[in-house]
């Protein structure tokens, strides 16, 4: 039996499954741009793509990803929409007191998107506290892994945004929405002060893109997801031991 | 030119189009028990249908359907998971504001499920003050078309849950989520007070269905959601014109 | 004994009462426009009164009526003044969890005003999760009573503000506020977009009168309440039997 | 032109008030034991008496009373329903903010209960900062009037709770409820750390009243509001005066 | 063994004494202007010096002071930063819930400033309710002890600012913050309407000063201080003898 | 002219340089465990001694630390308090709003302990979008510097806390504080699953220590210091460039 997607399942056969013990896989997203050659929903097919793949091989429920993320710093690119940390943070703790009442296992978590981690740490304390463990992962080994498979460099150390790593792992789960002949290279000059106020990333990148997506493909797409997938499961096993689940 | 779907489309063609003026068009769904032949995600999938149909009709932007809502009576069936109207609405709301900020003229919200409305009407109602024209649908002449097309009576007036209209929709719009062969029919009887105090639904129906799905097919789906287009145009129409949109 | 009005009731005789098992009534009202016949409590007057009524025959508490609900399609006339639905909520909450507290053994709300109905209906869900039967309740059976009992036609179906349905009543139980004299018909021409978009009711119906109250006497007041009252008790009953109180 | 009591007042005659430039007055009531001879409205029929006396003399709209209010100390006593300050000041703004946008002058709060002073003032504040002026009344000169008055002593310096004062003031604006065959007196022992820590007062005093209702008489109760009002007028003359309404 | 003030003390000293049962002790202060003489400061200072005396005759905890509270009434002059009353309240309560996890046996608030009163008391309320005891002291028995201590007299009743008290007091725990050179009397006019409409102090006085600050001395502040300590005491040994810690 | 610290400056001095403009510097600090040598306010005396000497070379006003922040990973060694990253932020913004309207050019913000940095981020952006420039810094340069100057290795990269880092900043800034003779080292084992749950670190650090404290001394906490101020200062400068300020 692989991973009971909500997108093809009843409630009856995860009724069954509950029985059983089960753990559940939810990805957050964003809705963001991510230069001319990626779909604003980047972010969430990545992460959702993930976190199918994590589900199958923990036998897990994948639920279904959310959509809308913290990307503020995004916003002034057309196409962007941003939700508050404090609304992702409602939404995450809302599924997570539903999970638990259902009586699932355990919830990991698949983020796609910086801005979010913020809101998923705190909705991560608020079920923890509630009695409910749960996961988060950001792509864990992805500065090795895209050191090791990516031919570009990044625009910024562990800045990974539209670029060789992001657009190779949409060519592997989501290749109907990128357009590599849009692809262009960009690696714009941070101002001094970035990091150190809030700053909207398109005052000094016209593009969206940062570093080079040209040489990305599926292959080494599937390579970098193959390598989060270990890290991951090595972070979840640790975590299932902790808790006895 | 049809209309700009979220997931194959990259920030600078939206920004394009908002040079030009456009509408979008943002489905609102739920995860919720929907029999044992009908995924989960109905409620999602079948207005993300709609939606993207209606998009079509308006050449506008197709957002990221919501796959999650308001579906409290549903809670006591394993796999249903319900966000507070409070959170949705905060979603919402934070939608629009950012559509606002990016000069889209307005936003057309195409709802799937019940409980999700309370919570839709206050979103518009705060987003319309704050000056961006809210069209809320919730399938318009469904109740109509439902007596024209379909065979079975529905449980209830006006309460159609699994039953044949939603297994026809989404025989059209996701056949690969249903499972014909699990549809059985259900016509529960409702409580006295049914109405009038909180209850979950499956205190008196153990299957979750209300009404008969088996006489659907996709072929009246498609009918059901011509004549649910037919009428949103109509009230769009009405909304574009008070507008001026 | 009759019912324990809380205007000529002191603590004590509440306390004596809470001993031997009892049940409260509440009314929800609003501070809205009715014409130029009725007075802007209208909607309280007649919650109160029916609430009054209903408490005498389950010889239960009889609570202060709430003066304010969510009036916001009434807000451009000059008089209706408007709480949200969310500060509504927390009234109803507060004031369910404090009868709970003091040992009372359900809640009957009597809604008097339409936009009430969604805060009322969150209030009620809460109260219920806190272990606190609530029975929320509509002037039932209106629509069919109606019918029966006045000769005017509504200005839409399930729509009575101002008209025959509401001046009857108010003779019934506030008659010192109306002047019949003032009363005129009113029948608007909805807008095509009505109820599919947030919408002040003066933009298309300056007078404020939804169908015809000229017709109206005390007695089909009467009528209406009796009818009102017979089909209230009938859902109470049924909510009673329900929690075994 | 006397008042407009809303409870008599259509919206069209507060309509053509508005053109003339009007005050507004709201009073701020509890529903509070009162010991066994009044009733548990008894603050809110205080306040709104002489709330009806000041609009009178101001000709100004007469709200309806806000009946409930934060009577935490008071919880103990069975009857008694205490909103959280939070609760009555977000009604307040509310119904501020409203007056406002209908092109009310001002507004007059006149409190008839200790415990809502705070967030009176909060949403005093609020609204004063939001260009609407608020004066506050809780019934200026009781002290001294009660002094010169009454016959009895209060059970505290300033505290003033189903006493000769209290019971006074009822029997001239609400005698309906008043029991005068139950009025005890009673001086309950203050522990030390009253005032210093949160605190029950039935812990310390199991009748509820706070001196000697018996002495009361309508006669006195007029004095007293008389004294109020005059007191109250001096207090929003100059109040007008600052803001040139 | 005297107090363990947070300030030079590491978390195995606290961990130690809360095995044998501790109480702690926590300043509210304030940003806020004391005329020119008094640093901004002033509030905030003068608490946690009687905090710190309290402290060390309970053998308590002391706690870092909170060095902002509400001073809207302030917010006129330059250097007032105020925040809101329900940002105290909230880390009141944050502190307090995690004193009570911690094990401590009770909080003593020490206030220094008017407008922090009713946030206190709110916060204390809800710990109470949590199980927590909180006794809340605002310099208990200052009316006295100014009248027997000072020379001047308050510029109003009840009220001490950038007064011969307050600098006294400043000389005795602060001195270096003070400029007797700079000191200046001041009794404003105070308007008819003042404590019945929110109003800016420095609307009424330039100076910031209300009363007289130049009799001040060390000794006094000495001698008020230790009136407080005394009127503190007995109202803390009051509380720990109805909760027995 | 150098600083302006609020806790020995007046108004009137403030008001002065305001005509002339000025900038702001805050510490947000926590309250925390730091070992048994450090005392529980470390993060606080640290950013307020950065922040003491950034506001000297920046000639502005240095206001009151914030002397708690989100310290929820500490709670569980006893005198760790930790308030609400909610409340912090709101502490920030309403900080913030003030010295926005007081007239004040822009703040800075010096962060002493990593669970603030998410609050401060949001805050920020809120000021930032109201107008208000932020700049927030978290000590610049340290990992660098540590490297430089400290002999001992962290226990984790990027993970400072009760080491040589922050005893040998203590020592220069509160050495009244520091007790070196209980200095002792520990490297704990990190649990694989740190940083991908919610963890309190005292289930795997009993000490509280995190690397070894005991070659610390106070000219290296200087040289810290001085490298992190003169990061800082690059990184002010560039803020105030990029606003004109």
């Amino acid at each position: 039996m692989s991973k009971a997607d909500f997108s093809i399942t009843p409630w009856v056969d995860v009724a069954q499954r509950l029985e059983a013990g089960t753990l559940s896989v939810l990805a957050i997203g964003a809705c963001e741009q991510h230069g001319a050659h990626l779909p604003l929903t980047t972010d969430t097919d990545m992460a959702h793509g993930v976190a199918g793949r994590l589900a199958d091989e923990l036998d897990a429920l994948l639920l279904p990803a959310i959509p809308y993320g913290d990307a503020w710093t995004a916003q002034a690119y057309p196409g962007t929409i941003s939700i508050s940390p404090r609304t992702l943070q409602a939404m995450l703790e809302d599924i997570g007191h539903d999970l638990l009442r259902s009586g699932v296992n355990g919830l990991v978590l698949v983020n796609g998107h910086f801005g979010n981690r913020e809101p998923m740490l705190l909705a991560a304390r608020t079920l923890a506290t509630a009695g409910f463990p749960v996961c988060h992962l950001d792509y864990p080994g992805l500065a090795r892994l895209a050191g090791e498979i990516c031919d570009s460099r990044p625009a910024a150390p562990h800045f990974y945004h539209a670029d060789e790593v992001e657009t190779a792992i949409m060519l592997a789960v989501a290749p109907h929405g990128v357009d590599m002949a849009r692809a262009e290279a960009s690696y714009p000059d941070f101002p001094p002060s970035f990091g150190s106020e809030p700053m909207q990333l398109r005052q000094f990148n016209p593009s969206g893109v940062f570093g080079d997506p040209r040489p990305a493909t599926a292959e080494k797409g599937e390579a970098l997801i193959s390598g989060i997938l270990a890290e991951s499961l090595k972070l979840v096993s640790a975590w299932r031991t902790r808790h006895g689940i």
